[in-house]
């Protein structure tokens, strides 16, 4: 007989149910002997315009030091993000992606008895990383599918430690404007770390949507949370960063682990920073993708939810998991959101125009026979 | 007036004492305006021969999916891993770096009122992972150095849910053998997790070291860590493992980070893993150099640990700190280890044979001199 180590584990720990990442293609293919080659995958937000030749260049250079740790303190990649966001190194915390920075947040600020307050329909890190520390994870009904940022207000208690804020959120696309961030930000207590999760921000600007550095250097309790996985096109190699006070910057930065960021990644950030073509053909590529995808869902008499990220939801007004089935027998993965409280959504990531135009023929297919 | 959030973090983080790595060699040509080609980093114990060509290879192979998410079930690696050391891809967890499998242990099993047991000049990162879930670190005196297994084994009381035991043990090399090993087994209590981290393990092979994959399926309460960023070379790319059993895997893998191994790294694992001749030469090196170095330091009349890793602990008989920062000024980085207890003693990664003879002639300098 021998010992329940889930029995043994942290209670927060015992009740964690872990992430379900997009279905990779590799394994597509080999549960339902697909070539792999034939797929086409709009599950993970990912960017469609393959490796940037500069950030490619940039890993290459680094290849020879690959016996040797990563530079723990990341000081280029700090002091090149420090001179790009107008703040010192010192207000910089980097990530093993962005993931890892909300996770170093709630080992750092909470635990059982405190929690965490943020929307239904937000990004499922949020809840896992909260329960993985045995924190209680409040969620506020969304309002049509967005942040109601007044009851989250609301929601905040004695206890509260964090807000998770997402803008734009994932899976919905939905987003707020400076106002409102504004009013939040004002009235939120100073003891509440303010978590605003900007992984879209770079697909996401304009006038009606804000950019949380602005608002970094009046709210000392604001943390903004980036990533190089989406529109730096480096999902692939795991580099995020959080930009907030030093003073918050130097609790992360105890918990984080000393090499979390790998050499290569270090070096492709510091490339990708420098990009910026390749972020704008992004940008267009997806504004254009965007534009494709609305006209061929309305074409299918489809409604979905506007998005100012790099996917969409749609809504099938039923269960889509057949939908998604039989769209994984076509080859194309897209991503379920039933574990995000929509369960007649399935969310599209923008792809290149043929992929667009693959998965659409492919949903046409599919609805006229589930 | 701004709320101070390190008096807002969770207690255990409040009292943590980060990880000081070794000091890259960028950082020393930037302090004291050397030329970084100059400079002998015998550090961090990295493997001195260079990448692997096979190694590069794999992850030039990788580099069109930058953009992609990783593989987060670690398919291929797991397999191979698994094929590789006699167990199942379910009792195999994948790490950023082995020191996220010592973190994910503690973030699942330890907690305020628990506590893990380890030695007094033991891996820093047990006490750090300990204490930053705030659980209590017992830290039992060594013997000559190295593990007192007996005394461990008292150490353990009610609350004890994790020990850490190293083989060989880094910074002081030291190692116990296989009885010693299966006594301590047979005794700890099952409920009691062992993790026996060998992150040295492939250059300490040795009838009087044992290998502990060979007590997995008899100790169910075993955990056993390895890396690939000592002897396999991949220290800037983060990649470590855990054996367990599956229920043990099952766990850690809920709260492990989804996506937390690059694409690139798991890669180059699997290419490394093939590269008999790789692992080969490094010990080969790892061997003579032993020997120079063994050789060079008796010479100067010094003492030193034996030790059955790439590394070996030097005593001065004195304060090393004056001795590390003239070494530093002649260009030579070595490892101080004051914070694990023995301020006398310096830590000297083995390196190729010049870099020995450098960090030897610098040496005898220094010596004469501070």
């Amino acid at each position: 007989m021998t010992c329940d180590f889930l029995a043994l584990a942290v209670p927060g720990v015992q009740k964690l149910s872990p992430y379900v990442p997009g279905k990779p293609v590799d394994e597509l293919a080999r549960e339902l002997n697909l070539d792999p080659a034939g797929i086409v995958k709009l599950a993970s937000n990912e960017n469609p315009l393959g490796p940037s030749p500069r950030v490619l260049e940039a890993i290459r250079g680094e290849l020879a030091e690959l016996t040797r740790y990563p530079d723990g303190s990341g000081f280029e990649l700090k002091a090149r993000l420090a001179e790009r966001c107008g703040v010192t190194p010192a207000q910089i915390t980097l990530g093993n992606g962005s993931n890892d920075i909300l996770d170093l947040v709630a080992r750092a600020w909470l635990a059982p008895g405190l929690n965490a307050v943020f929307s239904e329909h937000a990004f499922a890190v949020y809840p896992i990383a909260t329960q993985a520390v045995g924190a209680e994870g409040r969620v506020v009904p969304a309002k049509d599918y967005g942040h109601d940022l007044e009851a989250m207000l609301a929601a905040i208690n004695a206890d509260t430690r964090v807000v998770f804020l997402a803008n734009p959120n994932n899976p919905t696309g939905t987003w707020f404007g400076p106002d409102a961030l504004e009013r939040f930000l004002a009235r939120v207590p100073e003891r509440v770390l303010v978590v605003l999760d900007e992984a879209y921000i770079e697909y996401a600007s304009g006038d009606d949507l804000p950019d949380g550095l602005q608002y970094l250097a009046r709210y000392p309790n604001l943390l903004v949370s980036r990533t190089f996985s989406k529109a730096y096109g480096l999902a692939a190699l795991r580099v995020g960063y959080a930009l907030s006070t030093p003073e918050v910057a130097a609790v992360l930065n105890r918990v984080r682990q000393p090499f979390n960021v790998n050499s290569l990644a270090l070096a492709a950030a510091c490339a990708a920073l420098e990009d910026a073509e390749y972020l704008a053909e992004g940008r267009r590529i997806n504004d254009a993708g965007m534009a494709q995808l609305e006209t061929g869902l309305g074409e299918l008499g489809l409604s979905w939810i506007p998005s100012r990220g790099n996917f969409v939801a749609v809504d099938f007004g039923r269960d889509a998991a057949p939908i998604n089935a039989a769209l994984l027998r076509e080859g194309v993965i897209v991503r379920p959101v039933a574990g995000y409280g929509m369960p007649t959504f399935l969310r599209v990531s923008i792809g290149l125009p043929e992929e667009n135009a693959c998965f659409l023929a492919a949903l046409k297919k599919v609805l006229a026979s589930v």
